[in-house]
């Protein structure tokens, strides 16, 4: 299946410069030279408005961007091609569903509940939606590891509930949320399920129906593909009866003066020139990701998020946020020092010639109820080393010394 | 200034493959290799995630974002570079336009005008807006060669007008509106005017103060960039009161359970991960078009336009649609054969390695008032060539006989 002896960071051009320990991956990860080819390949031999032309180059781009769409689909075990929409990224596919669903099926008395660990991109989208409806805005709250309690999950969602929206992994804690089972408490209330898979995709294999999602968005550069391409997965059936989001060019079968008919799914959603390099370069990502396997890819990434965390766990005021186990992190380890500002613990690290991340993380409300107002993130994907994860707990273990607080 | 006796052609990879003669550049342009290698540079030597890390990796991608800001805001002749929003593609610029502005500042009894020629990307957000607020649409019709008397387009403006939406370069027709004149008049009686250019950017110097719009849409892939990033220009005065399109991450100052603080422009309205490498790759572009300069591509353009017209009116039964003057078609010859469907004569110019394209260019209602289904379209670059021209005007002369019509 893999050949472990194979160091996959030569594929990697960045990495290979070895100017910097990146574990920043949660935000965005690195592209192999594979998906740089794939869209540099686009464009010297292929580039052309894809679904417009008939002419050769303009039926290659056409094929491409489509079969990208085929290797998506497999990628989550969609049922059809019709159900997945290119975006540019998992924000514009949220807001895609809170616009054209939200808007038209969610009226005031309804009830829209949303987890607190949401990244903002599926928390403002529903914010926006109770404003101009009404509806009420409800949240499942967690536990201080980050876990859910499905009896309170249970008890909040109700008959008044139109739409339950939850992240796959926590960007922040990057423990993995029961989406089937919180999904199948929605379905019980016939309300739809709409995921955020930004920070599962490039962890773990997807399938949309097993885990009930009714919508699922993710992004293209988060799993090692380019920026400026993303998806979004949506029922057949539920995106049929939508309206349109954006309208233009490409999604049209004909208009008047005074109004359009418009196309078929999937173009229905994808309104002017698409990004078909973009999507090309997906394709090529995805297809690395299953040259990989996902299965080699977590037994590195939890080998070395393991061996940070039990590192970690001997230093003196370093506190971890989420789960006490490595195997409940997805990679992530989100943490604070004592009496350090996180923007101090970074820049010691970034001395160090290690980027990881200082902030609120996009996810405020749940570092409101974590206590704190921001945070340092470390995130590993599978090409960091052991020895990556060796220098980022030295570079921790020295912070409140070099800050001035000794040992 | 410019090198006359340097062959550009040799910078388009996919134009030295000889393989075909691209002529449907107002679909899509071809890219110098200088744009790839921007792009492949990016992901190479400098991908982090912009505007959110403070490690160098991250800082370089930032200044790599916010120096293509930089650069757009001078191709257009911006105030500042909080005028200057990074979309996807003209498309989203303009829904954006109707969905953040038009659905908070129109309303029953208002009216909006556009004009009879506009790609049904400056039209559809308009019906839209019509539909959802009760505001009238109203067309600014034009001549059979084009043009638009200024007089007619005076008396369709009136008080009860919110918003002028009108093309800058028609992507049938070629010909270019009187934009500053329009927008003199709609801001006479209080309108906003917004212009799509997308159609113009890629072939004349742009100043959006000279032109009055107070909004200004255009794409990258059109002007030798990459697909999969676009621009929306609008002036700060009225970005700064408008609410958030899509929202979530980066477009925020702070955020609670029950709602959000948004942060300054522009990154108000550019929600999510950005599309930084693709910033890079129109920042080369507008590079590489100043270093090339507009005045040697439009003497360019026009030779190769104006032998291809020359050309086209000695063959019988070939009508040109638009004007009789070449400088007045911005390199875009769309044209019909009696009694042959545009379909077949695309399929006659595909067999001799010409790519155009035929169909209704998403322009069915100027189409409808042009009395047409669909026509062919053929449209230069700087980069095309006399010989091009020659040996499309050889395949057109062709066709009847071809398709069985004798001379």
């Amino acid at each position: 299946m893999t050949n472990n002896s194979y160091d996959y960071r030569q594929d990697f051009p960045l990495l290979m410069q070895d100017r910097t320990i990146y574990i920043d991956n949660a935000a965005t990860s690195q592209r192999p030279q594979s998906v740089i080819d794939a869209e540099m390949d686009f464009y010297r031999n292929h580039n052309a408005n894809p679904l417009r032309g008939s002419y050769p180059l303009s039926v290659e781009a056409t094929d491409i961007y489509e079969n990208a769409r085929v290797t998506v689909k497999n990628f989550i075990n969609a049922s059809s091609t019709e159900e997945i929409i290119f975006t540019r990224n998992t924000t514009e596919g949220l807001n895609l569903v809170a616009y054209s669903y939200g808007l038209t099926n969610i009226s005031a008395g309804d009830e829209i509940v949303v987890s607190i660990m949401e990244h903002h991109s599926n928390l403002l989208p529903w914010q926006m939606v109770s404003r101009q409806t009404g509806a009420a805005l409800k949240f499942i709250e967690c536990e201080q590891d980050g876990s859910v309690d499905l009896d309170k999950v249970a008890a909040l969602i109700t008959d008044k509930t139109k739409l339950v929206a939850m992240t796959h992994v926590s960007n922040v804690l990057g423990r993995e949320n029961p989406i089937a089972e919180v999904a199948a408490l929605a379905h019980a209330k016939g309300a739809v399920m709409v995921v955020d898979g930004a920070q599962s995709t490039p962890h773990m294999a997807i399938d949309v129906r097993a885990l009930g999602a009714d919508f699922f968005a993710f992004s293209g550069h988060k799993l090692m593909g380019p920026m400026g391409i993303g998806v979004l997965y949506g029922r057949r059936e539920l995106l049929d009866k939508m309206p349109p989001f954006l309208s233009g060019g490409e999604m049209i079968d004909s208009v008047t003066r005074d109004g359009a008919k418009f196309a078929e799914l999937p173009h229905k959603f994808e309104a002017g020139t698409v990004n078909a390099a973009g999507a090309a370069g997906l394709d090529a990502a995805i297809k690395y990701i299953q040259s990989v396997g996902f299965d080699y890819m977590q037994e590195r990434e939890l080998a070395v998020t393991r061996r940070a965390l039990e590192g970690m766990k001997n230093i003196p005021h370093v506190h971890i946020f989420g789960s006490d186990r490595a195997e409940e992190h997805t990679g992530i380890i989100t943490f604070a020092i004592d009496n350090v500002h996180p923007h101090d613990v970074s820049e010691v690290l970034i001395a160090d010639g290690i980027a990881v991340r200082a902030g609120h993380h996009c996810a405020q409300p749940l570092l409101a109820y974590l206590g704190v107002n921001s945070t340092t993130r470390a995130s590993f994907m599978f090409y960091n080393t052991e020895e990556e994860a060796d220098a980022f707990v030295k570079s921790v273990a020295s912070v409140r010394e070099r800050m001035g607080y000794g040992e």
